[in-house]
């Protein structure tokens, strides 16, 4: 199975090494990572950068297409030639996949209409605009549409798709392999666990508040 | 604070950058991707490739050492280059850090003798060869020296460390933004929780097996 990773500039580097860890793990897999032109792609920090070592023209019809989010995001809505790539690698994909506000390039591509879906707990309103459903969850399934909420959570939406396309052993041997046991020193992890004042300020500074 | 993560032909990608987007937050992290030489680094799989922006010589004196695992290790224990820039990078680092099998890197240049480390759970016996002790905790602090278990424990090693250094509303701020509130599918990440036959399959299997 060909798994395309898409990257863009300002990408967010976890929103896409989370699935490319796991769902690269599956059997028979042939991750891809892809953009636009080939070469280095910075991240949204800029300190770093992943190859794409094919471009999205030379990767019509992967088996599962997954697409980071990030900052750069708002930039990448308005590209055509990103949104048409994904509207042909649908077609005939056979998972179409996001993490974090990747579901929002989904949504702009028109694929995400009328179904389920998350993204980071900061744009879920803004994908409603786009006339998704948006649930809050950690990882949602919607037919062959699988979107994962904020950056860390690929990892589990990873798991999630290894275990639904090799079986739940293969996700478990994975889950071990990659000694995903997670201990977070803190419980903050979503606007319902953390301090108040921490997410009214996130909200208050957002880009997503002003839209 | 300088942030060196060191990059070598077969890394594992979550193990770096999951410290990348966790310390990589800290309010005056300035993170830089080193390795021997510059230009693009390739993982273990050989589907990723993180660009080294600076080569070692470049970067004598990081505030914090992050020194990822990765089957590429293994090579890595007799480059005296390496091993001879961690011992120099240590001198004057207030923190040295590892995930995964990159604690086997800091032991093979001396840095764990005495201590308590952890690292992947299939390279904890290996660990104790070095003259550490292994604990097979999920993140160890033991003084400046901070190990992590394999791979995802890279992202509490990086939140514990944001805590200690900027304090706990900071680490909480990085969690509410990486929305780092995991649920996992599955409960096997780690060989007490994993069904026993993975377990063991991965023991009879692993390089660490014959050594």
């Amino acid at each position: 199975m060909q798994i395309a990773i898409v990257l863009f500039d300002r990408f967010t580097a976890l929103d896409a090494v989370g699935p490319y860890e796991t769902l690269g793990r599956l059997p028979d897999a042939e991750t891809v990572f892809v953009a636009e032109e080939t070469g280095p792609v910075r991240s949204d920090t800029g300190a770093l950068a992943i190859t794409a070592d094919r471009t999205l023209a030379e990767v019509p019809n992967p088996g599962i297409v997954v697409v980071p989010g990030g900052p750069g995001q708002f930039a990448q809505m308005e590209n055509q030639t990103l949104l048409d790539w994904l509207r042909t690698a649908d077609r005939t994909s056979v998972w179409t996949t996001s993490v974090c506000t990747g579901s929002l390039l989904l949504a702009a591509a028109g694929l995400l209409e009328g179904r389920r879906a998350t993204s980071h707990w900061l744009a879920l309103d803004f994908l409603e605009q786009f006339g998704a459903e948006s649930t809050g969850e950690r990882v949602v399934v919607d037919g062959k549409y699988v979107t994962a909420a904020g950056v860390s959570s690929g990892i589990d939406m990873g798991l999630t798709l290894v275990g639904r396309i090799a079986g739940d052993e293969h996700a478990q041997a994975v889950q071990l392999m990659t000694e995903y046991d997670p201990q977070p020193p803190y419980d903050a992890g979503s606007p319902q666990k953390a301090p108040a004042h921490l997410v009214e300020e996130f909200r208050t500074n957002s880009r997503f508040a002003l839209t």
